[in-house]
């Protein structure tokens, strides 16, 4: 349904992130970040029960789903281009006008995933629970500012 | 609107992969696999386009991606859930019935696409080559036995 929407973009772009190796269209581009972010909610929803002391704290799947979100952040910044900001979408068309803000975002949560995967490593909640903490706010941080 | 079609689903899963830390719906576990297979489908093309020659071969760029399908392949297996294989989904109900063939499908294109990654970084397209097209078997492999 999201391609058909979509359909009538004809504009091709070009991916930004390293070399240029492919062109991309609209949507592809944006059922690309939407699909890594569900990725990324489906792993940081049991983090947070873990935390929060809602389900058992399993150091094992704490860690293995650390590390596959640590992945995940390294994902999406690329396929946010000229031409995938339009009312589909929740990403506003400030991140190309304010790009530089944009890509200090996608750092921080960047950074902040790797750290609480490095953190989740020790088992110590004393050290994970601030980690995820950080974590989250990155996330909102990057909501507020550029998320319908 | 994938959320509304299958919103008539109630019944709650609980993820099988490692501890089950948290109550999932069906829909949830659809579109994160789906998801998931949207960023593999991202970075696969175009390391496939790199392989067969269509763009210039790069070998920083063909690392990050091959680094980041690996880190993918480990996601999908863990949401392929009773419940989830009605008709809004290619997934077929034979891989709750055939779940041994399956998981070894899946286990298949980790090993496949973390041997990718390390045959990326010696940046020799006649160690790369094969690689490629042994990881484009396995998801031909799950396809052809365990998708619609």
């Amino acid at each position: 349904m999201k391609k058909m929407l979509l359909i009538g973009l004809t504009a091709t772009l070009t991916a930004t992130a390293g070399i240029a190796s492919a062109q991309v269209k609209p949507f592809e581009a944006i059922e690309y970040r939407q699909g890594v972010f569900k990725a990324v909610k489906w792993h940081f929803g049991p983090l947070g029960d873990m935390v929060k002391g809602k389900t058992e704290f399993n150091v094992e799947e704490f860690s293995r789903r650390a590390n596959l979100l640590a992945a995940l952040s390294q994902m999406p910044g690329e396929a946010f281009l000229p031409g995938t900001y339009d009312k589909k979408t929740g990403a506003l068309p400030n991140i190309e006008t304010e790009r530089a803000k944009f890509d200090e975002g996608m750092q921080n949560f960047q950074t902040a995933t790797a750290e609480l995967a490095t953190a989740a490593k020790s088992g110590d909640m004393n050290s994970i629970r601030p980690a995820f903490m950080a974590a989250a706010k990155t996330c909102k941080a990057c909501h507020d500012n550029f998320r319908d």
